[in-house]
């Protein structure tokens, strides 16, 4: 069966799985009689490329890091023209693969792009938070409505399986709330700043060690934690929420006496997200709470 | 869709199973199209009833809380027969529901229940780990040949799901070894036991809560826990062990001297089931670890 996908952004994430695809490719053939093939692929700031015969991604991937743009095109963003391009291919399967960076004002483009693939009747995969964080009702509706796949599994705890947990696994539970830890710095940072690091330097080895994000407040201010609680409360529990409706507080300098504080008596300060059903809907929020 | 099910054993489980049937009704039919009729009942030592127009779980448990039989039967199993019956019936779908008692020697009858019901075309759903720890293999490849389904989901973890998280979210991933605690007895009984409580006594406590196995052996001997270890080997990594074959030390009244000595240096012991993939097979164990 042969699948063609269109990779919409190529920054790391997407790269990894090209590579991925390629290292499974007999594994992929095997067991589920699949033969994969990119079609194109979008980038921000380095163009794209679309071939029906298929791209070479180690290639386009060697373009970028060379500083050159993957085609002769002028470099703008090629995404939905790849994506139109893709639904009138002849594969059994065609897939976008989206893997942009969070937009956490309003999860754009990225919502453009999966809405597209939708309505083109191409299945959509992303990898960002913001498609389910801001607007998972209209685009499952879509998917539903074109019998095709929105699935988001990655965008929340990795590779963890927590959408597909409660759907797959649960089906007959009614998720009443949640609780937990789910932004990664925010939680090595606190674990620093009980050991007495400070701050800024627990901050910057983060961001060195590259799992900090780019723009630091997405970490330390609660957002990255508030996108994910939005999309598990928009899916998990069907509500109606973005991130800017979470209630939110970061961590900042002043934790630190705060973390040190609990380990005196034996306990963490945590970055918390939860989200619990009343009567008046739900409750959502994201604070560093003393375990 | 009309479901008749036959319920092999009628403990607790199978009468608060019963029960659930009853209360869920309406969201059966509603969600699932689903109208659900026990069609027989049968016990070990209170006789069986079979009725294809459906038999009353209700007065059915109340005949045996009063010390009766369940019809005018010998009183003899009739398991076997009422699984026979349930493959005449016409309904869509026929379910045996198997809740008998863990048999630790053999998994047996169990393992014959699960396989009458598979070679009669019925799905066999089972609470006992005894045909997932013993005869795994044999019994998924007879589901499979027959087209229908052995699920065995809650006969480890409860309600959580396990084996469901595998199969169902982690299609791409081979697991190479788990490691956790499997068995609440001896958890709660450890955890007594470093607040200085006898281990006797904690025992006593966990049997009177009805947490206990009747035989407290297959608790504290660590047989409760190998069975779980050799279901989860069979299933997740394809092992063909028992639980016989898995290397196993319980607790006992000399572990309350460990846990007292670990508390003291802020560690705890815990009685660990751990599985590992190695060149020789897979590898299991369950035993008291500090941690």
């Amino acid at each position: 069966m042969r699948a063609d996908l269109a990779l919409v952004g190529f920054g790391n994430v997407g790269r990894r799985f090209a590579r991925l695809l390629d290292e499974r490719r007999d594994w992929l053939a095997l067991d589920y009689d699949l033969d994969c093939r990119i079609a194109g692929i979008s980038t921000k700031r380095h163009g794209w490329i679309h071939d029906p015969a298929g791209v070479d991604a180690a290639t386009a991937a060697g373009r970028i890091e060379a500083g050159e743009p993957l085609s002769d095109t002028d470099g703008g963003d090629g995404s939905f023209e790849i994506i139109r391009r893709l639904s009138e291919s002849a594969a059994d399967l065609k897939v976008v693969v989206e893997t942009t960076v969070l937009d956490i004002n309003a999860g754009q483009p990225a919502i453009d792009y999966v809405r597209a693939a939708l309505q083109a009747g191409c299945h959509a995969v992303t990898a960002n938070k913001g498609p389910a964080a801001f607007a998972y009702e209209e685009l499952d509706a879509l998917a539903i409505d074109r019998g095709v796949s929105f699935l988001f599994e990655g965008a929340v705890m990795d590779g963890v399986p927590i959408f597909n947990l409660v759907r797959e696994t649960l089906p007959a539970v009614d998720i009443l709330g949640f609780r937990g830890v789910i932004n990664s710095t925010t939680n090595h940072i606190l674990s620093a700043l009980e050991d007495g690091e400070s701050f800024d330097s627990a901050l910057a080895r983060m961001q060195e060690a590259g799992i900090a994000e780019a723009d630091p407040s997405l970490d330390v201010d609660g957002w990255d934690a508030a996108a994910k609680t939005a999309a598990l409360a928009n899916v998990l529990m069907r509500a109606r929420t973005t991130p800017q409706a979470v209630e939110r507080e970061g961590i900042g300098h002043g934790t630190a006496r705060l973390a040190m504080a609990a380990r005196s008596h034996d306990a963490r300060i945590r970055l918390v997200a939860s989200a619990r059903r009343t009567a008046a809907g739900v409750v959502t929020s994201v604070r560093p709470v003393e375990l």
